[in-house]
């Protein structure tokens, strides 16, 4: 048999590169394009599959070609398109099969069989209109097939029955849910194919899928396989045929299609990409230096959540937790008065806020159905008796809570004030200015991203090495980071893997000697307002220079000095060249905060160069590392931040040498502030840390512990993840803050305490230590015992130094 | 006035690149190529400038431009030509002064005026063919006027005769020396050039100069400035005219034109180099793969020295040290025996040699005067009660030691069988296989190279950063890497500066899946052997298989089975396909010792990404860090391993945060042997570490403090100067070795003492340091004192690891 597989990989960055995988025929061709276009040869049976980036739907489908290609005659093949997001994003997989070679070299626009695994697309995206007439359609959805004549749009319920579709309707996430799978339906939508094209017989596919699953599946553990297996016997029963009225052919009314809402950018960039018809758009729509609007994921609704969390307002204490955790700060905490609320719908229950500042005014827990991706870290934090969240799906809560959401977006921002950011409570009242971002359900990163721009976010700017966090900020065509009412947010910027500390150090440099030419011109201004006898813009020159170097202080002194500025053009003072001058700068007169962003495989590896040499710059930048202990973006190949025993790509016999102590390292300089911290076991130390590293007037170094699909564990619990790998010792938290040695004080603080959990309890719950023990028994236990040696001898060494 | 120049600069590399300095007149000119070259006008005044590279000659030649340019209304341009020796290099300043603009884009070849700075010229180039008729040709010699006819070649005094050419000497060696200025001759030479040309009237020449000397020298101290008076004041003094008899323009004897001796290699394609002819080799003369033969500096025999050292044997206690500090292997000790000596010149003086097993055996220590480069660093270290050394005028002593010392190298290699080489007076009797290198006089880095090829070089590898040990390691066209009798030396390769470890690392896991190869084919040998019951093979065979990663082993097991391979064509065994396979690669039998090299700039700054996760990877790679403080190579910038208050490049008003303990980051590792070394200071510690580096099967870092020139010290004292860094605390002696894990030992040595010198005397007597105080009085002593709180603090943390 032959296979010829062309994989279209638009994944990094949304560029659509084509990676060749096996193409047999046609880089041997001869056909010229136009033979080409016209060469699929009859009798090819041309299938569409849309799917959620993390439903498995692209690895079934290259499942399905393999199972062809190997035991039939046929030929195959396969283009992949992708978008960017990190997870959730939309896949269609686009699948030829035929007696004849195949030739076609472009994307599939007239389909014999489409299926979609996401049920939410029939209201996002056109998928029936390029299916050939009488071909299939199958949609995953919780609708029974008498139910789902209401719930579809008119313009779809005319094409199925205008051109005769087979229609039919599976409740994968159901059975994927009974049978323990989560969300994942790729088996189950497998075998529907199978089942429904006929391709093969069936019972054939039956066994080859099942030799499949196995293969793939063996290495996590004969659970998994066994449920995949049981996936494949329960995909058909629950497989049913819509036997529609044909009077769909002309329906009218039905679900609206999801229009989207937004900005002139929206509709004239954004949306069109969105909505797969980017191709389409002229250069003309770019601008030259790359710059977009922040702000945008608020346009793009995803709604690709199965569950989503539901207040029960009994239960909450309003310890905004849920909020801290959430990966894509789609829950958060409203705060208004009575007053403020008169014009909310009737769901919109709100309960007494508890404390004495906000004693009279209303707390509701917001969640914004559209935008969550049904992770349910929230609910797995809450910290109720009885849960205050609960997880319920989306079909059921939808249609209230997103109009509930979108009227909390109404409300005065926030009622920060009311609050200091020193406890993980007040800091969830400050808007997020990171938000809805295309990373994974339960990301153990993004809480990270979040937390640090609802503190420092409104004077941020940010250098984000290449990686998870820089495709989850800054994918196109839209932008996670945002602005609060006042228009401030942070800026951000990605450059390469190799030179992001450098990049980041740059811009710290460049406003450096901006504000130090701002503080030559204000010092002049200061001397000329005092010559005119002009008291109120002296004490605002002398507010500024005095308090420049001093958040709060800088940001009220830049307010009045500006306003002074606007004001003082009919003053008649005559210094209209230096107040335009400093006017025209006026964006650095507030103090930065500096940020350089990346994970382990940038700050323990590619980028550590430069990160070593900035840190012993001592120059006032803030690093924070993501953590995951892999390189996480690229598949999961092992950085030196990877311990001993992990099972990682170029480690696939377990990780041999330990992992790094970066810490340490950026300790041994002594003029470096490093914290190590993890959000799951200690919030209010990553609090702590954070605002710490931000006031030291000096290089920060934060290493924060980031719980990821790639370590194999389910991702609901990302949060109690983190807390057992600091329990056992995994993991340690400490500070090492060297503002203390101007008191002669101890820099270093050691902040969790003395392992009590089960380490090989905590590496047993981890496909990718558990993995080990399967594939290579021999030594999987040595390796153990040595990772944990390891991190006993790393916590002597903090000891120590906390003993000093 | 117009100061018109262009400078030629041929330094790094040898390549030839135009770096243009201040060019009015070329870069706008209109004029053909012709033209250009006829454009010389009539009237210009054209000097060339002979020069040592480290004598100041074409500082000197800047400074005279800059003088003519700005108190004249003439024309000045000056090329300068440089070959890629460290120090000690040829240089050659063209100059052109006129009335007109200079619009000559050539070097000089119809001089007015010629000056040499360096005698030993005379019987290397041909300065005088150049000169026109009537012209001056001006030598620094020993020689006085009435001498010099008996020390010229034939041709020289021809030349300079029928030229008619006036002709003086000046002995500005002398009156250096007796001003203090050391070797530096360059503002004496000057003088003689204002003097002699009258290009403007001496006495304003005179003002000229002392003003410019005193721009040079202030930030040196006023006592440098005083000198540089007294030199300009006492050059004419002692300024002669040579009145030659007319018969010397057809003498037929005189001094030989020294006449290189050589290989092949060296007859086709070094020497036209030398004799700065090699612009006219073909493309040809050179490998595709730029593969050269090593051990082709033994040629050059530049004679750049004007002291060299003379063995007193009465006073010799036979130690070896002076052997040890060679910077250019040029002094090393012989052991012979009678016979051996019977047709020894009758100035090879020996005497019995001390020690049990070599009784009966002579001992002489042996220079080579024409590869010396005059340091002294020997006759300093030396520590017998009356110095055995005693550093004479070269001119004295040539004549029967370079006898001598060719007379040497015919007696059997060395007697290192006698000795182990656990000590430095053993490890001197080993072959340096890094020998006469263009490093500058007094070099604290290549004795340290040296030394490693003592130990491992017949079985090295190098892997070389771009640095200072790139330049003297390996510029065109010789090769200081050297091989023994048996043809055993180390390969040696450069790579960029920001990949060497990573190159080292590559190197090293090539040999490592050819040695695995290898291994599996020696396994199948044996079996055949057994099958054929060939005993002696097996036993060969076997002697590989086991001791192949042990050094001693690996190398006797080798020669066996290589001897088996040759012989064993006639056994009958059929194994012809697997005995050549083996046969072939043969170079990989012998355990190989591979070695990272670099300076600082590369180890702690632009290499230490690479350094960094080659040494995490756990490979048995050794790195040696030739650690200066500073980008040395490119002229003093400041690396991080720059302590506070040191002025360097980029540190102009001192460092302002501590040098980065790079050995302290590597040891965090826990597995990598790591140590820091002083020559100067603790020789036996050096050999120490670097013997246990290379035995350790992991990663090494072995890192070698280095004084240089640019630390402002006479390097006479370097490894004097080295010593008074560790005994005040300023550098720290100790070994991290990971072996002594296994047996719960502390790995951590700490081999220097507690701190008993003045710290602040020894940063006042480097002009790094001392030169702070005259520019930035204000910091400067704050600056020192955070320098020694830096040490004493770096020191508190290797005693705690210590005392662990």
């Amino acid at each position: 048999s032959m296979v010829n597989a062309v994989y279209k990989n638009a994944k990094r960055g949304g560029k659509t590169n084509f990676t060749v995988g096996i193409e047999d025929d046609l880089s041997n061709s001869s056909l010229k394009i136009d033979e080409f276009i016209n060469a699929a040869p009859a009798g090819t049976i041309r299938c569409k599959f849309w799917g959620l980036g993390s439903d498995g739907t692209v690895g079934a489908n290259k499942n399905s070609i393999k199972i062809i290609g190997d035991h039939t005659n046929k030929f195959v093949q396969g283009y992949f398109a992708y978008d960017s997001k990190k997870s959730g994003g939309v896949t269609i997989s686009h699948l030829r099969f035929g007696n004849e070679p195949i030739k076609s070299s472009y994307l599939i626009d007239q389909a014999d069989f489409v299926a979609c695994s996401t049920p939410s697309y029939l209201f996002r995206y056109d998928m029936v209109s390029d299916i050939r007439e009488g071909g299939t359609f199958l949609i995953n959805s919780i609708w029974s097939p008498e139910e789902i004549g209401a719930q579809l749009p008119a313009k779809v319920k005319n094409i199925i029955a205008s051109k005769k579709l087979k229609f039919y309707t599976i409740d994968a996430n159901a059975i994927a849910a009974k049978l323990g799978l989560g969300g994942r339906t790729n088996t189950i939508l497998q075998a529907s194919f199978f089942y429904l094209s006929q391709v093969i017989p069936y019972a054939d596919a039956e066994s080859y899928m099942k030799k499949a699953a196995e293969k793939s599946y063996k290495k996590k553990g004969d659970a998994i396989v066994k449920m995949n297996f049981d996936a494949i016997d329960n995909a058909t029963q629950q497989l049913f045929e819509v036997k529609y009225p044909e009077d769909w052919a002309t329906a009218t009314e039905g679900a609206a299609m999801q229009v989207p809402f937004g900005s002139d950018y929206f509709n004239s960039t954004i949306n069109p990409i969105l909505e797969q018809q980017g191709d389409k758009l002229p250069v003309s729509a770019f601008t030259p230096d790359g710059v977009v609007p922040t702000g945008t994921t608020q346009y793009e609704k995803r709604g690709i959540a199965v569950k989503v969390p539901v207040w029960v307002k009994e239960n909450c204490i309003q310890c905004n937790k849920c909020s801290a955790v959430c990966p894509h700060a789609v829950i958060r905490p409203t705060l208004a008065s009575e007053e403020e609320l008169k014009n909310a719908p009737a769901s919109f229950e709100t309960k007494d806020a508890i404390g004495v500042k906000v004693k009279g005014l209303k707390y509701r827990m917001q969640v914004s159905p559209f935008d969550c991706t049904g992770c349910g870290s929230c609910a797995q934090v809450c910290p109720a008796k009885e849960k205050a969240l609960l997880m319920k799906p989306i079909a059921e809560v939808v249609a209230a809570e997103a109009k509930n959401f979108e009227y909390s977006a109404t409300l005065p921002e926030t009622k920060a004030e009311y609050f200091d950011t020193n406890t993980i409570k007040g800091s969830q009242y400050k808007k997020p200015l990171f938000e809805y971002s295309g990373a994974c359900a339960g990301c153990g990163e993004t809480p990270y991203v979040k937390l640090v721009t609802q503190l420092f976010g409104d004077r941020m700017i940010i250098a984000n090495a290449t990686g998870c966090s820089s495709i989850y900020g800054g994918s196109a065509p839209t932008c996670p980071y945002t602005k609060n009412d006042k228009g401030h947010g942070p800026a951000w910027a990605n450059s390469l893997f190799e030179d992001n500390a450098e990049f980041g150090f740059g811009i710290h440099l460049a406003y450096k000697a901006r504000r130090a030419a701002i503080e030559t011109k204000i010092t002049a201004l200061k001397a000329a307002f005092e010559r005119a006898d002009y008291a109120e813009g002296v004490a605002a020159a002398d507010a500024w220079l005095v308090g420049k170097d001093d958040t709060d202080a800088s940001i009220a002194a830049s307010a009045s000095l500006i306003s002074i500025l606007e004001g003082c053009k009919d003053c008649g003072c005559d210094l209209d060249t230096l107040e335009q001058d400093i006017y025209k700068d006026k964006d650095c007169l507030v103090k930065k905060s500096i940020w350089i962003f990346g994970g382990d495989g940038w700050a323990y590896d590619i980028g550590y160069g430069g990160v070593d040499h900035v840190l012993a710059s001592g120059e006032d930048v803030n690093i924070l590392v993501l953590d995951t202990e892999v390189y996480s973006n690229t598949g999961g190949q092992a950085s030196k931040s990877t311990p001993t025993g992990s099972i990682a790509k170029f480690a696939a016999a377990g990780k041999r040498v330990k992992k790094k102590d970066l810490g340490m390292m950026a300790m041994s300089y002594g003029y470096v502030y490093v914290a190590q911290v993890a959000l799951g076991s200690n919030d209010a130390q990553v609090l702590k840390a954070l605002k710490e590293a931000e006031a030291y007037k000096g290089p920060s170094l934060v290493i924060a512990y980031a719980t990821c699909i790639n370590h194999g564990v389910n991702m609901t619990g990302a949060m109690a993840e983190m807390k057992k790998a600091v329990d056992c010792g995994y993991w340690n938290l400490y500070r090492y803050n060297p503002s203390l040695l101007e008191n002669n004080e101890n820099p270093f603080t050691l902040d969790s305490k003395d392992p009590t959990g089960d380490f090989g309890e905590f590496l047993q719950g981890e496909t990718r230590y558990s993995a080990l023990k399967k594939q290579y028994p021999a030594v999987a236990e040595s390796l153990y015992e040595k990772c944990k040696t390891d991190s006993e001898i790393r916590l002597a060494s903090y000891k120590a130094k906390a003993a000093k």
